[in-house]
């Protein structure tokens, strides 16, 4: 929820670019006129000074401390977003004659999967395409000789999301976009994580890549060196002029995250939103939730109403009280609500009353 | 020339990111707390909807205007920065089997020819390598069956600049990094000009890449979509989600340049600037530029004081006297002073006052 000097109240819904906490707002903007006393912006400050470097420093090293990540864990801040990860992990991790397998869970994953062709052989082991990607494969084996198994945490288009990942040998290489440092997880479990900031990290801009050491160097192919992992863990992410001020809103996004109480603390918050929302789905019939219930996602809620007339009328009703970015994504159509860490309970507690008394009237 | 509250002044001469005017630190500080009245911060907001739409086509148009491309060139914002176009360019327009002309006159240049062995063929048709890209080399041929041939309008770090292009009908590739927007040029003579923002166009995180039609479509070999500049053209800049920040940024400068003269009065002042500097250092025989005079950039200037010591003391003396940035490249040692088109002509004239006044102390 944001409030601005004429007290116009919003409530920010939107998939990502989304919302981030107020206090990341203040500070972000005051470091445009002058960062840390320095009589400079941060955004003409050069990034081999030690100005930077801390802002650099300081941001890996939340990042370590908020996974849990063990010392065989590199992080980088990339820039691109996760589509352009899509190319990059098949680049650095797939040889021409060797073959990648992948789960099919969304619309990320199909781009992820068509990117990956272009470097190896791909396995798709499984799909939920035949119900319009409502739900999450389960039951798939994985070929024992895969160079490493691709998934999508959490479908933000389709609001699915992966409760339990496949005990397998094979290196687990996760696009986390839409759901990183929403819940407890074992980060140290996967051999290369990746997700655009403009979720739960901070703006749009960069790309967060974790990486495990032990998976790079293996692929023949010349790599460029903008590209190449390697050539940016031994740069400490400034191998060229990094995303200067994508990277100060993921500093100022990751402490406000640790001071609220870490991941643990916005499991919690990010349950008790979907919760709030899903039962208010479920107890009335004229809100039809479209994900299976055992694979619904805490950060993307996405339903519709099977009248286009309702629909309509009830996506007035949320402009006019100031919800922004509740319309669904073309592809399913409906409502979709993204309920990522920064958005305040308030904001549903407001949604879930406009859809009581929109249901009462329309009940 | 920044000043704080406290009123600490600082001249900054840094080389990129740099500079740039602070009514674009104001509105871009504004926007991030409140974007066009819209109770949303310009970090919330999402990149489809109008309110960002307006930001990427003003931008794109001003860059048009600005430029005075004709119609045949687009206008893309990208990913990344020229470290990112060293390998797109290649990967984009050289074939397997064909060859590239590359000019080699600095550290950049030769990043790009690294870059592009990966691709095809390169031909160095010349190179200042011999006197540490003290100058530009001059009297070239390139070869007839050259895909295209590569230059670096000016070299940020050696501190020189090409004031005449080749008249060849080979396609023209530049890299306008630290040049672009400061000076009067025919830029339809290019057919692609690339440029990381963080020196002219607006703060790091995003490139400008102006494009020809005609030459893409060329390769064979299949290319990641977010790799290929067709994909961008054809998704106007918006193929995922862009760095919106980045962009406004880019906006926001562009409109300062517009109202201020455009290129012209650039040009102007960058020559009053550079004159001035130049001037200052050709009369003081204890500064010792280090470019060719005919060579010289009225981007990056550079210079050495032939005593270790005395350099160190000057240098603490700038550093006294609130300049920022004004330690040379290691590669060339001595000094650098980047005068960008956001540096105000005051701080050239503080900066040559300081050296009139350490040159009568020592000399």
């Amino acid at each position: 929820m944001a409030t601005t000097h004429e007290t116009k109240v919003v409530h920010n819904f939107n998939s990502g670019p989304s919302v981030l906490p107020r206090e990341v707002f203040e500070q972000a903007s005051h470091a445009i006129l002058d960062f840390n006393h320095s009589g400079l912006s941060i955004l003409e400050i050069g990034h081999r000074t030690t100005l930077f470097q801390e802002v650099m420093d300081e941001a890996r090293a939340l990042v370590r401390e908020i996974m849990q990540l063990d010392s065989d864990h590199e992080i980088l801040f990339l820039h691109g977003g996760a589509s352009t990860q899509f190319f990059q992990v098949p680049m650095n991790l797939l040889n021409d004659n060797a073959r990648a397998a992948y789960l099919d869970c969304g619309t990320w994953g199909t781009k992820a999967i068509k990117e990956a062709k272009i470097f190896g052989q791909v396995d798709v082991v499984a799909s939920s395409k035949d119900r319009n990607y409502c739900y999450i494969p389960k039951g798939y084996g994985i070929p024992g000789d895969a160079s490493y198994f691709h998934l999508t945490t959490n479908n933000t288009i389709e609001g699915t999301q992966m409760h339990a990942f496949p005990d397998t040998a094979i290196p687990l290489v996760a696009d986390m976009s839409s759901d990183i440092l929403s819940r407890s997880m074992d980060f140290n479990r996967f051999s290369l994580i990746y997700a655009g900031a403009q979720k739960n990290i901070g703006a749009a801009g960069v790309n967060l890549v974790v990486v495990k050491n032990d998976i790079l160097g293996k692929v023949k192919r010349p790599l460029p060196t903008m590209m190449d992992y390697r050539q940016h863990v031994q740069n400490g992410s400034m191998l060229n002029t990094p995303p200067v001020f994508s990277v100060y809103v993921c500093l100022l996004t990751l402490r406000w995250l640790k001071h609220s109480g870490g991941i643990r603390e916005m499991e919690k918050r990010n349950a008790r939103k979907s919760e709030l929302l899903y039962d208010t789905l479920d107890s009335l019939p004229l809100f039809r939730p479209t994900v299976d219930k055992e694979d619904r996602s805490s950060m993307n809620v996405v339903w519709v109403i099977d009248s286009p007339e309702l629909e309509r009328e009830f996506l007035a009703v949320c402009k006019e009280n100031g919800m922004v970015g509740i319309r669904g994504h073309r592809s399913v159509g409906g409502f979709r609500a993204s309920l990522y860490n920064a958005l305040p309970l308030e904001s549903v507690e407001v949604l879930t009353q406009l859809m009581q008394d929109f249901a009462q009237r329309h009940g």
